[in-house]
């Protein structure tokens, strides 16, 4: 057995530091160590695919440019229509809002904000998302798939973002639940307004997710949140060989039995994951979590 | 100011008189007694359409008879494609079992049982699914929105559930991420296969269900766990008045900020839900808040 | 493997009905059915001397008669300042009220109201407090440990309650953070204003209950949230032969490594709970979890 | 309102750059420069008195350290008897050793290993708890108050800690649930074995505490999980002008209604908190919010 080590924290700290010492800590501090090693060897290992899933609101929490950052080091990338609307607001010039969450909700509504915990949006800027998809509508209704729909808007999107970059990196994006989003609403409009209906089928993607996970010689996965990214992330792994490396960041219960608290290793009964990988559930608010341990394997 | 009473259990007690006691208490229990009186409201107003959403394995857990019989009472429901596969196993013969949450994952992996918290199924079960996709999949190809493709699998499946419930009374049931699914892994499977391509547009459901808001009077909503459900619902609330009742079953937590664990008065500032609206957020694993509730109101 | 069964809610179902079938399905409300069993086992084991620590605050939700009525069926009770400092003022007369806790709190404090999440109480219940101290303080410090204590304010206060019945049962109650609490601030007050001090040494109860663990033959425990109630107990258990039967209600998180959120499974390492015992953690409000647990074993 | 910007990590960044980043972005991560912020100003402020209240085992998580470091920012400190317990026990040569929750209890209990969560004692380290309490049982018997009491451990103890810096800095430590700890049991074996009684009156720290807050111009509160020691301090603040400052590291939830997951707004209804004071809620962990906070602000 090897001793626990009190962490010591020095004037001027890196947080490589601090995450080295909480390496020889207990609880919480250790599964961040643990998670930064992981994500080390995840990215360090040539033959290992990364799948990256996102849920929650990380683009409007401050976090769009870590995800940005992370694209460079993983291979598939899976997210909820929520993170990518907000992505393609903030690309076309509009902003999140620091606010708070004690603030009168009835209030905010006659003021025209929209509330996430302590983030705050303008509901105003669904005007520029109406004019971004009636311009480019008729580009867009060609595509085929949600990941070619996707790396469209990103191709036409005026400023930089996750869509840009996927597009620009062709790096494969998921996002199966993309009407349940603003994106959604805009393609709902503009077909309520009387344009020709787009023609992306619900389940053309999965054979590009299912096809990658099965020819990976070795996984590893970064849940972000749970959600759908991660239970179709996990769906396609089952046609893997399972995951070799696993980092989970949720504070979502195990008990209430939801997929989004299931730790990882329930998936190895599934296959999803390897009885022996290397894994690491972080029980930890991710806007708080993700950017410690991101940078500490920078 | 009105007195906390004691409760007082009594023997043989039922439960409506139980949860009548809990109103006159505290903390959890009188949000419990809340969520009952607005149900029964929400159930009683003529006028009022009310919008169900079940995230997490609420099948499998064996609540699948509860949400049957609430599908009496609901005018729209909305889940995700977990709880629609788990409902077509067992309507295709297949069974979940009382497992536990400690048993080795490894083992239960060369067993072939897929763990689910403290449920277990057989992976086998797979088997009958592909038959019934293999038989019915010309049928089922044929529809051009997902509603209708569930209300094909209720049709077409032999026993009873949610799916055939559905169908039978032509209740509009959406299901955005149902590519994330056991289901959706049948119908990639089949074109894998090589069979010819489903046709179904990933936003084809949104004007049913954004219609349906708008033109509701008034609408309640009750939330079993959050994810993709809440929010598809939420989102076509903004297009409704708001919601005049409301009723949250989850055990997420508020602080990180997600969609699922945010309280129902978050949803005001949106537009989504009516300032003055008749609202309770339960903190309750939904396998015991919801047969207290729903008992509490038949 | 037993098949899951689906709950099915009858019209004017009794608790203990709901409870039954409860034992046939998965997640939470599988627990609360183990958690009925088991207690219903401890009840009835002659052999079995039963432990019930709670923690939180019981009193002021409106749980009061349900631990009364528990007293019934335990030999050993551990408990917090603050329930006994609750219980004490209901007995003098005073009430809790339903709050909300959405209320402005400064608004709240010019109002003299206190409050404990939906909970208000009148800050003058401390007048009545003190008039009672006032009263019978010579009475009081003449007691040598914290048991007699708190007995002695159950045979000297007014009206019903925990402390009334502990004190008539001679139902050994202990409560080793007393100071924390209304009535420590009682105790304070009175030595403030120049009376002699108490004699009550902190270690005196100590033997008492590490006796009575050491001398049962078979022990069960209840823990009601966690706090010093369960670990007082754990700590006289580890002289005991372990527990045989455990029930813990929490809702508070495993991984931050307290005591409060441990499962009972950690305390077969120290030996407080024996490898073979009959136990389960149960997550959930306990204002919801025990008025159902208790109703089915009545 | 002012924008959100997104967290850019650099190579090599210093913890203090990420907190300052965080303070323009949201959920978690805003509060945890909130409490970077907060506990800044109130360490500066001249006039304002410091109550440190640690709860949970943060002594064997590796947090012994920096609770030593910030003693030198503190007027008063109180904590729960474990983790005095095994400050004293590391004092006296002892180890705390990383482990894993996934261990089999039993084989523990076997090998002689307590577990608490992730980490490991042998429980050999009570033999030498039983000598120091042996060799110096009469000294410590002289003391009337828990806080003498263990200033005098802390004078005993051979190696540094916690109890031997409050100590030498004369600071004022608290722990009204000394009896529910290993320091009680040894105490109680003492007694056990045919010693003299102790003599510390359960009441006799009261006056020390609620004095120091009476005379306190302005107070901060720091509190690192809940329990006794948050109880405790906010009791006392109740005799005070109310709290200026204010911090919180939890993971308890509020809807239970204890003490521990109150959010401290719910202290201002009690006075224990100014209506105007400076304060914030983190969720989190507090091995990963304390090192990141302090690390802040050292």
């Amino acid at each position: 057995m090897e001793e626990i080590k009190h962490i010591k924290i020095e004037k001027d700290m890196k947080i490589s530091a601090l995450v080295n010492e909480m390496s020889e800590a207990g609880f919480g501090a250790k599964k961040i160590s643990e998670a930064s090693s992981i994500m080390k060897k995840m990215f360090e290992d040539k033959e290992c695919k990364v799948f990256l899933g996102v849920a929650g609101a990380m683009v409007p929490a401050g976090m769009k440019q870590i995800i940005i950052d992370m694209l460079e080091n993983i291979d598939i990338f899976v997210t909820t229509g929520a993170n990518l609307t907000h992505d393609l607001i903030e690309s076309l010039g509009e902003k999140h809002y620091m606010g708070n969450e004690f603030e009168d909700d009835e209030k905010l509504n006659k003021e025209g904000i929209d509330r996430i915990h302590n983030v705050f949006m303008k509901n105003s800027v669904y005007e520029k998302l109406e004019d971004f998809f009636k311009e480019n509508y008729e580009e867009l209704r060609k595509c085929n798939n949600i990941k070619d729909f996707l790396w469209k808007i990103g191709e036409l999107s005026p400023g930089d973002g996750i869509l840009k970059r996927c597009y620009e990196k062709k790096l494969p994006i998921f996002c199966p639940g993309i009407a349940d989003s603003g994106i959604g609403l805009m393609i709902w409009g503009r077909i309520a307004e009387g344009k020709e209906k787009t023609n992306i089928d619900v389940f053309a993607d999965m054979n590009n997710i299912i096809d990658f996970s099965w020819k990976a010689k070795k996984a590893g996965v970064i849940y972000v949140g749970g959600g759908l990214p991660k239970n179709f992330i996990q769906q396609s792994l089952q046609f893997s060989k399972g995951s070799d490396y696993g980092i989970q960041i949720t504070t979502d219960r195990i008990e209430p039995g939801g997929s989004s608290g299931a730790p990882l290793r329930e998936g190895i009964s599934w296959g999803k994951m390897k009885g022996n990988a290397n894994f690491v559930d972080v029980f930890c608010d991710a806007t708080i979590a993700l950017p410690l341990i991101y940078a500490s394997v920078k």
